[in-house]
């Protein structure tokens, strides 16, 4: 991931078709990418990615969009391949800088919505909705939407048209000959598109490390189907991905033929809830319960399905596990997961799911049932599409170096001669021989809850030096001669209790230091003072705590 | 893992044979185990634990040793299994209130007196150093140590014998056939120990979920030097486990024979050669280089052996990867991860390891070839000890809740008849029918650098709500009229610029707040000031930062 804001700017040819990956490559998350065709743009998908332990206070990483911000007005439009969020996340964010035409499917539109709406944008972007197959006319690119597989409804990828050739950009996919939402991928179609001749294909690398089959949904709702059935008379509680309609379908379809009603747990489940049923899914589906009406149902006929999946502490899931949730564990409940572990969460899923165990609630995960596949494609779709498109480049993206260098190797393997490994940032010249022909700025933003800031912020710094090395400040008042008028005050918020006698060494340190300092420093020489107490403080800290905070002093002259 | 310092007291009845787990039980880590036979008593092991993301700032947790210290007088000793940091780490911590004697392996004497060294407590303690094999009479504790295998020179197992049966203590373990440290466990002496008849067998469950068998050192050694010699002309860098002596020799041997000479690069790495060789080991080893002699070797001459196989961000290894070191990563070096990935510590090594990657160079681990093998027992191994021992009863230990659960259904199939599950502070009794009659205090403390603070201490809690939602320290002044004398001076060190206008709309919202309080509360109310500007103050940050700071007030009457 990048670490640092790129200061370097360099300026796309005005002639050619190019490819400027801004967010997406080197990382999963942040997918942010932009097409150049003679100098007129096209943006494909906007998304945020998440920012682990390593930015204390910060949730969300975002691309830079500075470069997409000069390209705006040249921007014809957005196309969004799907609705999750390191795809769809930052278009609330940017647009208000970006103003183009916005292109997604009908349950992203759903999804989209609410985060206009958060965003005082509802009514103002210009947002389009197309069904797959259909063909988005943004001069002078022309765009096939075509449907694919995956844990979201209504994912496509693009074939992305233009007077130099064509690109093919997966977006996240897989195929599913049995899906529980949407058709299985028209493999005949997909086959015939390359008489389209593809010049390269921009992939999703996310698991090119999965050698064999992934199941289809169906398996998974059918195993899950079997799965229930042997936990008659048990309370049931299920967790996914809050975005997986597929799987909440199969999940309520498995309940439903064991004689269960799902409840649904989670904001994130019912708002994805409202926007699949606008959308025209869960038909079929009796309606979801509420925790209130579930709780007065016979516990072995309810199904909770509960956000949390990843050991997220505030959610449904981890409420349950610490009783803290108006559904209370009980041994013999049967917990299951049906999602896997994104890397960075283990330990945090461990955490809950041994909660769980501890209180003699069975826990079922993958690795006891078929209860989750993947949907991103492993490397048999990966050498089938490939197969199909024959292009003549190959461009992975969505993954880390790990993923990419493997998929270009995977790439070669399958007969496509070129392959090109990017980095976010880089201006890939398609026409022609392919060539990184520059650089434009890059550099991946936090969102600071309501500010968005660059991570190498002064504040940030700071936040992760002050998590080491504590803070302290001080308010020492000097009167006219000099002299420190009664006792220093501190605070050490969240390093050193307001009532320790630390507080006291630190006074006397601090006006024993001032005593040496000169008379005309004391009474007209601030930074002196600063820098006098500053000194002492951590002198002291040092003794008695191992620290060596960050220290401001507030100076009041009377 | 126990959040929550637990204030129920339950005192040891004076008659029988008890087990009072203090750490160790329900996580991985904090190893700290104390036994009681009619009121006399003896500790096993005293380890760390791993704070992980949870404890902004913290390093390591300890268990909390006050229900030891209420036994100390009666205290006979302290004997460690092994020097590993989860089972040896807290003894320089907790000796002075314990003040009991302490048996330790050769090695784990070395390890031992750094740790003593740094605490001030060298020549203080009385180490008493044993050989496996050896007898220690702590009366009425008989105890004989039992060499096992495990990832650190001179593991051992406790027989620990009263008058009421004897105790297997397993401590960390496997059964290496051909290990390149120590010797084969022998086995025939294994199953003779059956003929004391084993009470109770107290044991590891860190690889209960392991099946099938797992190497011995030796093929990881013949692996790596089979490996190393496909990178003629190549510069290698390698990693590993730095208390790994086994694993260094195999490194340092498989190196040799292929004509490389090993430099240690990190000061754990040179710790444990320092106490490694005191101790015996590293015999017909080459001398290691340092940092500076191995940079003027030819470096396809010398193998890297560098600390920061977890992807620990201050160590050798990921300076390497930084290009912050004195060795610089070039493209066609290869890197090789002689080591697990401990669970939380994925993406740490997934960061390294990519940034390696993207440089073209190699990156080699478990999932490439035989490059590691773990020291704990899989279940094969565990199904033979207990076909050895024939233990009536089955304690696992060493496990999150997960393992244990899974530890007694191993033991049930092994035919032992009692398991008991047990959580840190219970006391089980033994003799007789065993039985959990009682729970200790116990809990979790924090190492804050010179500090050993509960975990539930106030300051970190501000610490962790300082994290989510800023921290604000506002100097007020007031004269006797209760006018505000100049600008409210504001810190808010990592979350708010002290450039940014968000200090002078501080400024004003404060004095507007106080404008509107009472006179009298102005001029002699200090609470009522500090609740006015640290509503104030919220009142903006949540506006502009969209948090709810904690706020500090110092006022300044003059």
């Amino acid at each position: 991931m990048v670490e640092e804001v790129k200061t370097d700017y360099i300026d796309v040819p005005e002639q050619g078709l190019f490819f400027v990956p801004l967010g997406g490559v080197g990382e999963i998350g942040m997918n942010f990418y932009l097409y150049a065709c003679d100098d007129q743009w096209l943006a494909v998908d906007c998304g945020v990615g998440f920012a682990g332990d390593r930015f204390p206070g910060i949730d969300m990483l975002m691309p830079d969009p500075s470069f997409a911000e000069k390209i705006a007005p040249k921007l014809k439009g957005m196309v969004i391949t799907h609705a999750h969020e390191d795809h769809i996340g930052a278009v609330a964010a940017f647009w208000p800088v970006l103003r183009c035409p916005v292109y997604v499917s009908t349950f992203a539109a759903e999804m989209l919505e609410t985060r206009l709406d958060e965003a005082g944008l509802l009514g103002r972007v210009d947002v389009n909705v197309f069904e797959s197959g259909d063909l988005l006319e943004l001069k002078p690119f022309e765009i096939e939407t075509v449907a694919m597989n995956h844990s979201i409804p209504e994912a496509c990828s693009l074939l992305i048209k233009t007077r130099y050739g064509s690109v093919f950009h997966t977006g996240d996919w897989r195929f599913d000959e049995d899906p529980v939402v949407g058709r299985p991928v028209d493999l005949k179609a997909m086959k015939e598109l390359k008489s389209e001749k593809i010049m390269a294909l921009i992939g999703d690398s996310t698991n090119v490390f999965v050698e064999g089959d992934i199941p289809s949904e169906t398996a998974v709702k059918d195993s899950l189907t079997e799965l229930f059935a042997g936990y008659k008379g048990k309370r049931l509680i299920v967790t996914c991905f809050a975005s997986n309609v597929g799987r909440i379908e199969s999940i309520a379809e498995a309940a439903e033929k064991n004689g269960r009603t799902v409840c649904l747990l989670g904001r994130s489940l019912w708002r994805v809830e409202g926007a699949g049923r606008a959308a025209g899914y869960f038909r079929g589906i009796n309606v979801f319960l509420t925790e209130e009406e579930a709780l007065e149902c016979e516990q072995d006929k309810v199904l909770y399905l509960c956000t949390g999946c990843q050991g997220e502490p505030r959610a449904a899931l981890a409420n349950i596990s610490y009783g803290t949730g108006a559904v209370k564990p009980v041994k013999g409940d049967v917990v299951v997961f049906s999602s896997r572990v994104i890397p960075g969460n283990e330990q945090a899923i461990a955490n809950i799911q041994n909660r769980f165990i501890a209180k003699g609630i069975e826990v079922v995960t993958v690795k006891d049932a078929l209860v989750h596949v993947s949907g991103h494609c492993g490397r048999k779709d990966m050498e089938k599409l490939y197969g199909f498109l024959k292009p003549e480049i190959a461009v992975p993206v969505h993954g880390e170096a790990a993923h990419l260098f493997e998929h270009a190797d995977l790439a070669k393997a399958c007969g496509v001669e070129k392959t090109v490994i990017l980095k976010d940032g880089d201006v890939l010249r398609l026409d022609g021989s392919p060539e990184i022909v520059g650089e434009v700025k890059t550099g991946v933003l936090a969102r600071d809850r309501k500010q968005i800031i660059p991570l190498n912020a002064g504040i940030l710094k700071q936040r992760r030096r002050m998590i080491d090395d504590g803070t302290v400040v001080a308010t020492v008042v000097l009167d006219k001669k000099g002299g420190v008028v009664g006792t220093v005050q501190f605070s050490a918020v969240g390093f050193i209790e307001a009532d320790s006698p630390v507080m006291e060494q630190m006074d006397e340190a601090v006006k024993q230091a001032l005593s040496e300092l000169s008379l005309p420093d004391l009474k007209e020489n601030d930074q002196a003072v600063f820098d006098t107490v500053k000194s002492a403080v951590r002198h002291v800290v040092v003794e008695t705590h191992g620290r060596r905070p960050l220290v401001d002093v507030h100076l009041v002259r009377v």
